[in-house]
């Protein structure tokens, strides 16, 4: 049965769950063209001018006039004025009661007090230079046949291979933030705490710009120039790593607090259902692991910037508000050198997708961040220093989120997706959750939730929020694998580079 | 025995071909301090303002007095002032004789008139966005093991990955770079016509900025959105390769002119003898190869910087002239944007080889292009419509270059190096050349050929550099491959994109 959804009461669009031809009457309103699904439909006459209002927010200004059961759809809107910077309101989001979780632990592997725990047990070997991948994709190759097999607790290596390191302005400003991912990377919590560093010897990026000076030692770090032909540093480097994975190997699972846990929350390939489905689910979902003590990131500059007063509001002081206006201040000027604007965030799909604008697509994105107050702000790659909500302002391109949310520590991500993509990461598993029914019997072996069902009636936000906080913890502790993770489907890691290439 | 090296009879400063002790004296020379290989020594007594002179051009002037014998390195020199873009004399280098090659066939795979030959036979699968990258892999990776070996004409199966697609400013001015260089490089000599494009369904990359519409179809282009599941994706992924493979496999090596090879030069881990032994050789090879009729590309905007006027005067006519003008007025406007200039060239690795700066790195790079006149300019992945000696304007980072050439249709690289780099390409064989006989001695199974007997005085640039062009002959014709080829080191593709990330 086709249904309209109307988000706020105080929206004159709502849109409709199934391809729906004209002359249709759906809940009085009468289609006056055929309307694809997700798409919106006028429930008043509006004029040329007139507010189109959608999460209780402006979209956009009609361009032209138009009746009651007219489809609206990305060529009808003018962009509304980007939200100031200046003067906004914070700590207004304290008051907030959360859900609990029925769960409060699960099984992950320590690193220590202080540090997030893994939820995989991963031989990470990070580059300095694009220039010695091709021997660490050797490395990596051998690894796996050869020395894997005799450590069973380890569950994969993983190369940190990067297109930085020469051939960059590194000591360009923006060089801060592909330096500091890739320092950071190293840290994640699924590489239990062993450094294991491949450079080339004459590359930008030394080692000191990596590592602090008591961990630069023969033990971490190996430099390719510094052995004499391929097959010495072929098994230098073999027996590095079986170091590194007989220390690992000792690593258990053990019962642990929430706390311990720092997750990832991305949306990519967004429709109209993203914001109604599968966000509003992830964000209760959030919503439950934050109030139970974990930490959980979410992203997305040009995704949230049309929403910015609403996360201002929900910063807990002014250093969060703060750094949150210097981050999203920064975006503008860096897009605004390219001379674009946050409008060449939609893509395609998205406007397919019933998706009008980035405003529309930035307030189905914010849901997913539920309604935890934000207890820090982070640029891209940094580390965070606060458990809870945390947004961490990176790209919303999902290959280059992903890399910066490892870089802040993520163990786990949670990939929120309307159209479906196959995405996934080596370093962390990555839950992938779909916004409509058709998606998951499109994609039954890549998606492994459904959120589909809050747009047919059959279930509720909190229903799917509550499973997904289920799934995310299951996979946490090891229990079940994701789809990603079972065909091992990984993307490489795209770091954030502002900076100029020489 | 250790020589003192001077290029130009106005140079004032020579360097040592060997680590030197102070109180040493060379050649009437008494060392001041000891001096590192490759570094430079003063010939004269030279006053704080005085010109640094090597290869007769003003790397610097003196920041302090220095006597004759003293070590000169990059902390002692200030940069002179960028050479000026205005009113470049160009067209005055018709009037040079190329040496004549021995050898003016190559054994290479035809691709029809009017189009360079491939000297591999390779089916590339092309992504139109990240997103797919997990899926290609494992495509990729079942292709080797369930299909090459029914094929043995064809040589390897590689898959065009890359960080482009999604999540950028694809209408920014400066997007055309990326688009074109993927666009272009499906027609890389190396993989035959054929074309296999993967895709996702709701990128930004369409595919009708890649292909002609002719072209747009099921035979060529597969859309994962468009399968219900992976297991379906994967099956006719397979079958679409096998189509590829079985017409790949039907070509054959004939023996074709050299005006059907297309190389590209290009140097990484440069050190001061590089600009006097690997890069001189490859000048000479160079020459061979254009006099015989193929054509040639070098590259690396930031390392023909300071010598623009030696690259104008070179030009064959004014449109070239004008390209080059063009295309590195907007290099230095680039570097701008991002607070850098040309000086956030060199590394470490060139400063300890004695490189003290990008004049003297610019000055060593620019003699790969040997003496003949340049008959075109490309921007960063453009296609030639010239034979001979073309500048296509990549940045110098190995990594970006490399994929730019293979963009442009190199077929083959050759790659000198001082410090070394065990770089190499999967879509191209990567012949490398180092620059000092300890390198080779230090990588004996990196390193192809060694052009360090010129410094020490048992080889002329002129035989060094009929090796290489022999060489090479013998790697695009497939009788030999290169050690990184052997031992498939390959980098992944890093195509230029300054436009934003979104």
């Amino acid at each position: 049965m086709i249904r309209l959804i109307q988000i706020d009461p105080s929206d004159n669009v709502a849109i409709v769950t199934e391809n729906a031809a004209k002359g249709m009457d759906l809940e009085g309103i009468v289609l006056l063209q055929d309307i694809p699904q997700g798409h919106k439909v006028a429930l008043k006459n509006l004029q040329k001018g007139d507010e189109v209002i959608r999460y209780g927010v402006t979209l956009g200004y009609l361009l032209e006039d138009i009746e009651v059961g007219s489809w609206i759809n990305e060529t009808m809107l003018a962009l509304p004025d980007l939200p100031s910077l200046d003067s906004l309101t914070y700590a207004q989001g304290e008051a907030v009661v959360l859900p609990k979780p029925s769960i409060t632990t699960f099984e992950g592997f320590d690193n220590g007090p202080d540090l997030y725990a893994g939820t995989r047990n991963l031989l990470a070997i990070t580059t300095t230079v694009q220039c010695v991948s091709g021997v660490v994709n050797q490395l990596v190759g051998r690894i796996r046949s050869t020395l894997l097999p005799k450590y069973p607790n380890v569950d994969e290596v993983v190369a940190i291979n990067h297109a930085y390191g020469c051939g960059v302005a590194i000591n360009a400003p923006d060089a801060v933030i592909p330096i500091r991912s890739i320092r950071n990377i190293m840290r994640n919590p699924n590489f239990g705490g062993e450094i294991m560093v491949v450079g080339l010897g004459c590359e930008k990026l030394t080692v000191d710009k990596l590592l602090p000076p008591e961990e630069i030692n023969a033990e971490n770090v190996l430099m390719l120039q510094d052995y004499q032909g391929y097959a010495a540093m072929m098994e230098a480097l073999l027996k590095m790593a079986e170091t590194k994975l007989e220390a690992l190997n000792r690593r258990k699972r053990t019962t642990l607090p929430l706390s311990k846990l720092c997750i990832g929350m991305q949306c990519g390939g967004s429709d109209a259902f993203s914001g109604i489905t599968a966000n509003p689910s992830a964000g209760y979902a959030s919503d439950l692991l934050v109030s139970g003590g974990a930490t959980v990131m979410f992203s997305e500059v040009t995704e949230v910037r049309d929403g910015v007063h609403l996360l201002a509001y929900r910063c807990v002081d002014k250093e969060a508000r703060d750094k949150l206006v210097a981050e999203i201040g920064w975006y503008d000027a860096y897009l605004a050198k390219g001379e674009v604007d946050r409008s060449a965030n939609p893509t395609p799909g998205n406007k397919k997708g019933g998706l009008s604008n980035i405003v529309e697509k930035a307030m189905g994105s914010i849901v997913k961040s539920g309604r935890a107050p934000i207890v820090e702000v982070l640029g891209p790659g940094e580390l965070p220093t606060k458990k809870g909500l945390i947004f961490a302002a990176t790209p919303a391109s999902d290959i280059v989120c992903g890399p910066s949310q490892l870089a802040s520590g993520i163990a786990l991500q949670v990939f929120m997706t309307g159209r479906g993509t196959p995405y996934g990461l080596a370093e962390a598993p990555v839950i992938k959750v779909c916004s409509r029914n058709a998606m998951q019997e499109q994609w039954p072996d890549l998606i492994d939730l459904n959120a589909g069902g809050i747009a047919t009636g059959e279930e509720s936000v909190q229903e799917v929020g509550k499973r997904l906080f289920e799934l995310i913890l299951d996979v946490a502790s090891g229990k079940k694998k994701p789809y990603a993770e079972q065909l091992k489907l990984t993307n490489f890691l795209c770091f954030f580079n502002p900076a100029p290439i020489t």
